[in-house]
């Protein structure tokens, strides 16, 4: 097959990162006779510095008509000071807005060769297999107004959504409980926000429709503590943008590294990006140590999701497993055995398997 | 001393924790010669079932006239399809507000004899001892408007803050870590919302005024995540109300229970407010097996923060202490080895102490 993807690097190890990714998948094209077409665009910080903006019209042409977009991270101290729309995030914000990316898809795997990195107890984590369907392109991240009044005295954001955006997040959460163990927990803060009232009442209302999925309603601040204390009683969580952001970071520390997370965000068709969970991590940006399986493994995601090859998606999960469990990592992952490599070698190491 | 404490226990377990701190207090107050003088009110589902109305006004006039108010918990399943201004939630929202409890303080410590039942690692939670300053009068919870649209299909809240309700919490948090370590971690999402900029604005002018602390701000994602990862890093945290809501939730994991932690919302002087971090715990109230010691912990609080007891508080605080080093603890602390007592056998092993 033929396919278009949009490079984005983006900041900080974004552009370490995206090598791995690129060199994973020539090498997925060439065991499986499929054709890539990379065109490698501007964003966030990095876009900032050579176009004066953080999403570059370009940019979102570029993405609008690719097949699918790989993203690496934005962000970094250097533009913090920024005012409002020259700030790296607006570049991400925006390209999930302007292609409509409204489900944000985060599995969390305890990978058992790495269990022992994770700070919770073993038998907690071991075989506990997450999926967070996240909201992405509305609620406080969007809501206007979102600004400071007049004399600079008071500071609102805004906390919207439409019925229909809820329930088409609902609806994915609900595939995705179908598709795996037909449990879905709908996480959100009812007993003191409207809008988690309605999304409480769209999830009952939707669950007529998935007779054979079995839903439960749970508190964002209980939902932080359970994630914790009983990780396994998880399987799809179904949550608005920002307890989704919140949840799915914290839910990172059971594998072992945030490091090891990949991320797709769709629509319910067309393009989609794919992007790792971590940040731009600028303090060991350069230094050829970061960890690639979360972007490596967001091209997993989109091979997947967006190209149908499943096959090909299913080789990359399981050369990845292969290095880890022949020991190998990156320094993120503090494990007392194994052996410690960098950046290059890791994706070596993947590639070869 | 001569005290007027106002008793709110509310629904659920909230009764059966009242009893526990009404016992400990009249303990204390032999024992030191004081006088407490106990008023008990309505509150939550308890009033409206009562009255009609989650917050009557004689429970709001009781507050105010008194030294201090203990409050068990509020809300349940019963309730949940109450309308708006009929919730057991909005009684606690209520009262908050109307005595400008804008301070909530929430200590977390790992207890040494409790390491074991926390999901971490023990080397990871011993010895960690956190303060969270959480802002509890404004952002998302109260502000306006709230609600749906007139056809019923889009809804809002408002996370507002004025930039003297930001810097009076931060104030608290300076302080707070001031007379602790000097470590401030000041919690916010300033890459995305316009509320957190202004926070994070505020806290970097305040820096100025408290040079003998260090302060550094985090990302929440990032702190849901490193609260976990390295919980002894962080010291006192200060952040607004909803984040505020989630990370205590969340940090409860490093004790083993939620059920061991007290909380203190005060305003700059007058009447405080003490309560557990736990909720009404519908599933167990009645059954006498609740964790009373998080209530208990509260009372303590009280002693120190309203009426200067800080001897008579270290009292409770060391009685507590031996009663777990005796091995005896409530059921939600699933240790291997130990003596699981009922709420009240607790309470009197406390009192014995
Ligand atoms: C960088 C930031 C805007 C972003 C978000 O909060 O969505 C990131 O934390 C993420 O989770 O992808
Ligand atoms: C019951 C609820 C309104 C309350 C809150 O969110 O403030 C509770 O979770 C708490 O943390 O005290």
């Amino acid at each position: 097959m033929r396919k278009e993807v949009v490079l984005l690097p983006g900041d900080g190890v974004g552009q370490e990162i995206m090598k791995g990714a690129k060199a994973v998948l020539e090498t997925v094209a060439s065991e499986y006779d499929h054709d890539f077409i990379f065109n490698e665009h501007a964003i966030g910080g990095d876009a900032i510095d050579r176009y004066g903006v953080p999403l570059p019209d370009d940019t979102v042409k570029a993405c609008e008509a690719a097949d699918a977009v790989l993203l690496g991270a934005v962000g970094g101290p250097k533009w913090d000071d920024m005012p409002a729309d020259k700030r790296p995030e607006k570049g991400l914000l925006g390209i999930r807005k302007a292609l409509g990316l409204f489900a944000n898809l985060r599995p969390v795997q305890g990978f058992s060769p790495l269990v022992h990195a994770s700070p919770l107890k073993t038998e907690l984590v071991d075989g506990c297999d997450i999926l967070i369907v996240r909201e992405l392109t509305g609620g406080l991240y969007f809501g206007e107004p979102s600004g400071r009044s007049d004399d600079g005295q008071s500071v609102v954001d805004t906390l919207s959504y439409t019925r229909e955006e809820i329930e088409r997040i609902v609806d994915k959460g609900f595939q995705a409980a179908q598709m795996r163990s037909g449990r879905l927990t709908s996480v959100d803060k009812a007993n003191v926000l409207e809008s988690s009232r309605m999304w409480r009442e769209v999830v009952n209302e939707k669950a007529a429709d998935y007779p054979d999925v079995t839903v439960e309603h749970q508190l964002v601040d209980s939902a932080a503590m359970k994630l914790i204390t009983n990780p396994k009683h998880f399987d799809v969580i179904v949550t608005e943008n920002l307890f989704g952001d919140i949840l799915s970071d914290e839910a990172s520390v059971l594998t072992g590294s945030l490091g090891m997370l990949p991320s797709a965000s769709i629509r319910t068709d067309g393009v989609g990006l794919y992007e790792p969970v971590h940040g731009s991590a600028p303090d060991i940006a350069g230094q050829g140590i970061v960890n690639p399986l979360g972007m490596i493994l967001s091209t997993a995601m989109m091979l997947k999701y967006s190209f149908g090859m499943e096959k090909e998606a299913e080789e990359i999960e399981r050369a990845v497993g292969q290095t880890l469990s022949d020991g190998y990592h990156t320094r993120d992952l503090d494990v007392e055995e194994g052996k410690v490599v960098d950046t290059e070698d890791m994706i070596e190491k993947v590639i070869d398997h």
